[in-house]
């Protein structure tokens, strides 16, 4: 049997208390009369309904992440309780919403909750869990110390505009014939970046770091996330292809603006020729794949995710990290960033 | 020339204040690449686009109530500014979901944000703009007090939940064969009640007033809310026929399932058996609007919005409001439950 990780350590002793700070920060979605509102929380967070369970909840890699900052930066990971609760709502919240805006019809396995509850009552549950994320953060107060308490606040709502405003280029982006690349890296920033920014920020804060030490925590979650997504991107058209023997090629088939494909079109080349001539067959994306790779998309792609990489690293270094957390982050920060290994 | 009235006067000062802080509130959804987000958001709150002005703009009576709350328990006004454009924007927030969810198509005499730029776009403005809400509420610190910063937090956060709360409820009551009394006020509570006394209650707590007169502002508001409610309720079903001769009885042909609706369902008499028996035609609906005054459904609402009226007019005595906006808000709340006069 293989030993667990440091991090798988830290997740079954961290997880428990965070399910036990969202159910509470949940629960007054119950009262005035409301169970049903309840309900359709816990479906998403995935504690109840059909297939509930650990692959329902996800993997709940970011407020884990907060609750590490907190600890590598010298305080007690259980104190960032309140906004590791804020900061996995507000993810259930941004999931619901994109599943209605992307009509996506499952998520983690299971049905999403427009598909089970209907759009309307979709929406309106985003919303409510968007209220209590807030609420949530609130009890930074108690936990911290006010000044703390307001701090977070006010970071945590420039991170939930920034996110409305990456997928609000993420939607733009699908009737745009051209994508400009600047365009993209601020979509990356506000849709991936902003909220793993605000999860390693937010926890650093928690612990009482200096300013400075806090945004390096914070650009250690901005790097990484956008690393991340590069990484995601170049794994969306070649990466089935290297790991299982054939290619998937996704992101060609659905027309998905990313990052190697902004390259290539920019060449004008072949692959720009291929890409405007009719529809892409999953025959047409493997040739695609091929003439982008050869055209210097793969590469771009893959030295752009490099240097972002040397970016999240360097940013944990400057942030110095303490402890068996510190040591978690670097693991983590490693592991993320290498997974097409 | 009719003279004006003391709210149209506050209104035409106020007004342009509260411009100014929702346009600094709203600036930074322009940034980082999206001034087609900040279009959507200066559309929906009516100063952008096709008619644009002040009948798109709306009545904005929810901030302004914030505002003359403050004035009226001992404050400045201009303190309560940054709670203002919060509730103006939680309010526009909840506009533009309540649209899709309903299927509104006009809001104001123009076609709804999801219907200019569809159903995705709209769901995330709506999502910018609450939080928006959050960011332009913390300016409360800067403006008043950490101490009440914090406050207007928390039973800001409650309110939002409220709201989804009684919109929950609503959107559930479509499709329910019954709906009890008590769901009906607790739908009522949060949909129409929770933003109209978190208004007045925040414009009381920028005034620094004690917890008790705060409270008593909050029940004004509450009550106020309630009694609203019910009137429309009324004017749903027999407005118009007093008004103009005719009736629109519009809440019988959409099913909608008011309070006079609800008590005559209850009587299981006449109105009952119509009611079940398939569609609702207009010319059905005046018959079963006859029935359901005979049935003592008109008397029942009418009754309950009186006592409403009396509790929310006792909350405002008991708040003992001061000076011009006291007898503003005295003006007000005999205007707004006096509307079928």
């Amino acid at each position: 049997m293989k030993e667990k990780s440091r991090f798988e350590n830290f997740s079954e002793l961290a997880r428990p208390a965070l399910r036990q700070e969202l159910e509470g920060a949940i629960v007054a979605s119950a009262e005035n009369g409301t169970p049903g509102l309840h309900e359709m929380i816990t479906y998403q967070l995935g504690w109840t309904g059909e297939n509930a369970g650990p692959k329902a909840e996800g993997k709940q890699i970011r407020p884990l992440l907060a609750l590490l900052a907190c600890d590598a930066g010298g305080g007690d990971w259980k104190d960032a309780l309140p906004a590791a609760a804020a900061i996995e709502l507000i993810h259930n919240f941004s999931l619901i919403h994109d599943d209605i805006e992307d009509d996506g019809e499952t998520r983690r396995g299971r049905p999403t909750v427009w598909k089970v509850w209907g759009e309307a009552q979709a929406i309106n549950t985003g919303d409510a869990i968007f209220a209590l994320a807030y609420a949530s953060l609130v009890n930074l107060v108690e936990r911290t110390s006010p000044e703390i308490g307001l701090q977070a606040g006010k970071i945590f709502h420039r991170t939930c505009l920034r996110l409305t405003q990456g997928q609000h280029l993420d939607i733009a982006f699908e009737d745009q014939e051209e994508v400009e690349l600047e365009s993209y890296w601020q979509m990356v920033g506000g849709k991936t970046a902003a909220l793993l920014a605000f999860s390693l920020e937010v926890g650093a804060l928690c612990a009482g770091v200096s300013p400075e030490v806090q945004s390096h925590y914070r650009d250690f979650g901005h790097y990484l996330g956008m690393a991340f997504q590069v990484q995601d991107d170049i794994l969306g058209i070649w990466g089935a292809a290297d790991q299982i023997g054939k290619s998937n090629t996704g992101d060609l088939v659905t027309r998905k603006k990313t990052l190697p494909i902004l390259y290539g079109l920019a060449q004008e080349e072949e692959f720009y020729k291929g890409w405007n001539e009719g529809e892409i067959t999953p025959e047409k994306a493997v040739v695609l794949s091929q003439i982008l790779q050869a055209e210097g998309g793969r590469a771009y792609a893959q030295s752009t995710a490099d240097r972002l990489t040397d970016l999240a690293l360097t940013a944990l270094e400057n942030a110095n990290p303490e402890g068996e957390a510190g040591k978690i982050l670097h693991e983590l920060a490693e592991g993320l960033l290498k997974r097409q290994d």
